[in-house]
């Protein structure tokens, strides 16, 4: 093997293929990147079985072949190089040189006959979405996934297509998050998958300065994502997920219009005490033009008004401030809903305007009812 | 006690205060920030008896007294107040109201009797600096300090004062760091003191934003900076400091002139090799017009070439990689000088013209010379 390619190129890939690799694994292997050249292309491939990436950048080269190098030395080596041509070349006992302005590494590598193929992709459902609307949708729902592995399933987003629309829905048994999206270009029946929420974070990481279409592709267990050079593939959960549709309560007797942030900031000021008491309890009082936000602990006491439009009775519930806070945090809108029932049925919080979240929250049963 | 100040300030203040808190303390009101207020004027103190703060704010003091919050507490709390404007309120029992806005905290604290006083200042010596001298000096030499306290005034920086001149010198056995300096309105005697790494690390922090002149005064055991409504005080080190100046050898047989930049980055790139393989060596060898730097280790090994002029012999010397980076990071020259004599004599980095620093770096002794 025999080439050379641009430092900026190859450090810009090898952040990309580092997203994918095991910093834990028994397989050495796992620990390294696979470096293919061919046709003046050079692919980059890591994997830790869970998640995949492939990443393609030009190169010059002059004998195809490929070896496995270490993500952290060679990611790091590259990174550090002053030129900006690098140019590597093997021998037959998987050793490469490197070579970069004045710069000479020779690093010991692995062969490629033992690492992993990339998944295959049946062409059978595919789609095409715009990587701000997918980045929205990840970010309005992964952080509602469930944190212990009681239910696997719920470890992971579930994905719903139907027709030319995508829902993201994320619980754990306390909370419900669902977003709405559009898709394009469809190809294939409705479908619904579960992604491993370490996945979708992944490959929220990958999207983060890209802007253009995301083309989605499946296989029977795994999910594709495909941009420009880039190819990220993810496992999928087995299992049935909850039917969450059943969840979301369609009475409402207390309808509250809101200011999104003054909530927000009243219940992060509410939380800090509450979070010193340990218990995370922030208690609302819904009149029909305040909300009155209180927080006890051994430290202190909290007392926050907001002004409300509430077009339904009065109200007091409590609910774990995290919940509140975490999902206010990833809503944009200026104003929002919030629907109740009673102080033991779950807190709705819906936009003015359009149906693109629901949020679901249960809430905390006191005592006293002071 | 009874007033109003500005938000934007007491965070401010706050955020210096907080610099000299106790993390871990058996005493709970080390845990606080003195609030002191008379005369339109809101104080802030700390301490972890180590080091201490005060910092001065005008208030709207309708009252005077004084109370001490919880440092945590009160620091989050007042940065998340969506207002401009902050009133205090306290009453008997050392619980305090504040109100901002639409928001009521109440908050225990606890009786200011007991916070320990500000040491008093003699005024028999006195300086003044520039605050970016300073940082700079600070900078160039607290990397050196001994992490170990095998000997307690090396966990320390060296402050000389003699007239107009201000010399810092850190040393851990293995490596020497001198910066050299001016100072302005010199008051008192010459003299030297001992300041612990962690105090020059916390004055550097507070020092960060600001540009002005210092104002350094000392007590017996005790120094002071003083800047615009800041008042940062160290205890000092006892103890006698190691007579550096008998290590800095006059000797040089290899006088090399180096562009700082390329050395460092070669010995960034070698180092990554080195520290894979655990010992930190890098072999450098010093031609008549280029210097070969190498390491080996397991996973591969580096070569690299670096044009110098070198006015003395020629000489193979091999240094721990992490003392050279250290030093080289903290240079701003673009060229600078290394004297040495054989291979078993320190290192000595020089700037080319003028005086402003030495650093000095002992080798490591390798078995084979190939």
């Amino acid at each position: 093997m025999k080439f050379n390619c641009s430092k900026e190129s190859l450090m810009g890939a090898l952040a990309i293929a580092q997203k994918a690799v095991s910093s834990k694994t028994t397989l050495p292997i796992l620990e390294g990147i696979l470096f293919s050249v061919a046709n003046n292309n050079l692919l980059l491939r890591s994997t830790d079985l869970e998640i995949g990436v492939e990443v393609n950048i030009p190169a010059e080269v002059d004998t195809e072949g490929d070896i496995v190098l270490s993500s952290s030395i060679i990611g790091e080596l590259i990174r550090k190089l002053s030129g900006s041509d690098v140019f590597f070349e093997s021998d037959d006992h998987h050793q490469i040189k490197i070579e970069c302005l004045l710069s000479n590494f020779t690093l010991k590598g692995l062969s490629a006959d033992e690492f992993p193929a990339f998944p295959e992709v049946i062409e059978d459902h595919i789609f095409s979405i715009d990587a701000t609307v997918l980045k929205e949708l990840i970010k309005g729902t992964l952080f509602s996934v469930a944190t212990n592995e009681n239910i696997p399933v719920l470890t992971g987003v579930k994905i719903e297509l139907h027709e030319d629309n995508i829902n993201l829905i994320a619980l754990d048994g306390y909370r419900l998050a669902l977003r709405f999206g559009k898709i394009k270009n469809a190809v294939g029946e409705d479908l619904s998958v579960i992604i491993p929420a370490k996945s979708l974070s992944e490959i929220n990481k990958v999207l983060t300065n890209y802007t253009g279409d995301v083309i989605v592709k499946f296989s029977k267990n795994q999910i594709f994502f495909e941009m420009e050079n880039t190819q990220f593939t993810s496992r999928l959960l087995e299992g049935d997920f909850i039917n969450y549709k059943q969840i979301i309560p369609v009475e409402k007797t207390t309808q509250v219009k809101i200011n999104r942030r003054l909530l927000l900031e009243s219940s992060e000021r509410a939380a800090l005490l509450a979070r010193e008491g340990k218990n995370n309890l922030i208690k609302m009082d819904f009149n029909q033009d305040q909300l009155i936000l209180t927080s006890n602990a051994e430290i202190g006491n909290v007392f926050e008004i907001i002004p409300i439009e509430n077009i339904g009775e009065s109200l007091k519930i409590a609910f774990n401030s995290k919940f509140l806070i975490e999902a206010l945090r990833v809503i944009e809108d200026e104003e929002l809903m919030i629907h109740m029932t009673t102080s033991v049925g779950p807190g709705v919080i819906l936009p003015v305007e359009g149906n693109e979240f629901i949020y679901l929250i249960l809430p905390v049963r006191i005592a006293e009812e002071n």
